[in-house]
């Protein structure tokens, strides 16, 4: 194994880091849909079609500030370790030909080129932070939009794929860590509120995704006959609410059966630190309950960089990157152990 | 908590090392029980008797050699330690008055009084050792037969309280750890041919106890009609015997199916080294699992004597005497982690 290279650099940075809320909250994202005028939606259109969208647009993406991917050019593994690292949807790996993706040199910007739409830019924050994500996917928006023909109409705003993003076009989300209402078993009343809010939850790779390692998607449902100011406002809003009953849970648990919840997350470590094959949902579920006893102070801070990047680097395509290719399910749990321990073992 | 003092010092000596066949064997155990002629039997000695029948007995033991106990001068917590150190049966830790204990300075052998005969005379040795624990029984026999009058009849041998003892009055036992059969569900299949040569199983400490952490007695059942050797080497045949199910399930095991029986054994270790809630089950549990990690050469030998200490001194009343005394479940459970994660702390 290479144990030279730090496979805690191969996680996203901004999955690392800790921004506002980041006891609950992972990360926030903004994501705008356009189309250029006058062609044909992805979905309708060939893939001569597609490639030349693509090329009409990544022609005014500058390569300074842009890593710029034709999606079929790459192996399936690194659509796979794009998506694991969100910079991609999930829908659009299987069928990569005349899409594109372009990047920033700190990944917290990602355009998405054919998916549903045109283009999606998405532009994500660590922590609750959905100004900070709209100002930087506006940014980007209005820079494509000096070099671009965006389809807009005065009635409907920004013309999309989809009849809900119509509007603002805008989608607004954030991360959330959830073990606390989890464990009490609140989640079913907590995402019920939230939806009569006009929001929606998902697993954490989106629509049809499952919510592994209590991680949950909270985001706007429509976008139509809402200013972008009043989506990130509701959403805030929702978030802090979730945010407020996470916490309040987390307090009672610390104040009612500190011990229990201390034996529960260390338990999970030690095994994190010894076992010797670990599945994915096994892994998430594990740093789940690290996660939770690092931000009720039970375990050491330090560790939570280290926590974060094994949620993403023990996920099947960043496995294999590392390891090489392996198809059978006890070869991938046993390097999926063997990187979990060996990272845990250099934070001591 | 007193961390200058280790608890492992307050472990029976024997019990942490290992003997001859020390991978399945713990210790090997040799009882002979003693009469003296023309006393009633402790059950039918009241307690006037039953003292004047210690000091007699006690009058011909060297406190150079022995240290002399009167049972009913100690706590019963003291009382529980030499339980819990297998000096004395668990039957008259709740009736003590008139019953004594004498304990060599090494501990591996020991003299009860009144318990149900006048004598038990019990030696015992690390690994399978039987003949070396027979010598020593018989060395402290041949003693004491010279300044007592034991009861002995030409037909029946030594005079016993229960018939079943008649003859050599010997009893001998060994303790094994069989984690292998245990896993593979082939206990009952061993047990049942063990007791078709006329042996028993009992949990570790003796009859009517549970069988905790995969550790069982097997002793023969019958004194009468026998010579020592024997008995002696029955018992040794029967338990070389399991030792080679043992190991043959554990060779198995290791061929098969390495990474996951590394993965069970490593997984308990991590959840040891972070608990901070463990009942004594649940410890002797996680606690065998190491130990034939261990001797699968899966985990490292130098913690050996760590476990084999833990699996004695993790017992409650050991607890008690070093946390102090305490009858709530969840404070002992919280003490039972606390050291078991610094004995192993210590050993890195």
């Amino acid at each position: 194994m290479n144990t030279n290279k730090r496979i805690l650099d191969t996680a996203t940075p901004w999955m690392i880091e800790s921004g506002p809320q980041g006891d609950v909250v992972l990360s926030s994202r903004v994501r705008l849909a356009r189309n250029l005028k006058s062609r044909p939606f992805p979905a309708h259109a060939n893939a001569t079609e597609k490639i030349k969208i693509r090329q009409e647009i990544m022609a005014t993406l500058s390569k300074d500030k842009y890593n710029l991917t034709n999606l079929e050019e790459i192996s399936s593994l690194e659509r796979e370790l794009m998506m694991e690292g969100h910079l991609i949807s999930p829908q659009i790996i299987t069928d990569p030909t005349g899409r594109g993706v372009a990047v920033s040199k700190d990944q917290l910007l990602s355009i998405m080129i054919n998916e549903e739409d045109h283009l999606r830019i998405q532009a994500i924050a660590p922590g609750l932070d959905l100004d900070n994500a709209l100002t930087k996917a506006n940014e980007a928006d209005d820079s494509l939009e000096e070099k671009l023909d965006i389809a807009f109409d005065e009635q409907f705003g920004y013309l999309t794929a989809w009849p809900t993003n119509l509007g603002t076009g805008l989608r607004v989300s954030a991360m959330l860590h959830l073990p606390g209402l989890a464990l009490t078993n609140n989640l079913p009343r907590i995402f019920g509120a939230v939806s009569q809010l006009g929001m929606v939850v998902r697993g954490i790779y989106g629509e049809g995704t499952e919510a592994l390692g209590n991680l949950y998607q909270v985001s706007n449902q429509r976008s139509l006959g809402r200013t972008e100011d009043e989506i990130v406002k509701d959403l805030d809003t929702a978030v802090k609410h979730i945010i407020g009953e996470e916490r309040k849970i987390r307090e009672a648990l610390l104040s009612k059966s500190k011990n229990s919840i201390e034996d529960k997350v260390r338990r999970s470590l030690g095994v994190l630190q010894e076992a010797r094959l670990i599945s994915t949902n096994e892994a998430l579920a594990l740093l789940s309950d690290v996660r939770l006893g690092i931000d009720l102070d039970l375990i050491d801070k330090d560790l939570k960089p280290t926590i974060q990047a094994l949620m993403q680097i023990t996920r099947p395509a960043h496995l294999q990157k590392f390891m090489g290719n392996s198809l059978e399910t006890e070869v991938r749990d046993y390097y999926r152990a063997t990187v979990i321990r060996e990272e845990l073992a250099k934070e001591g």
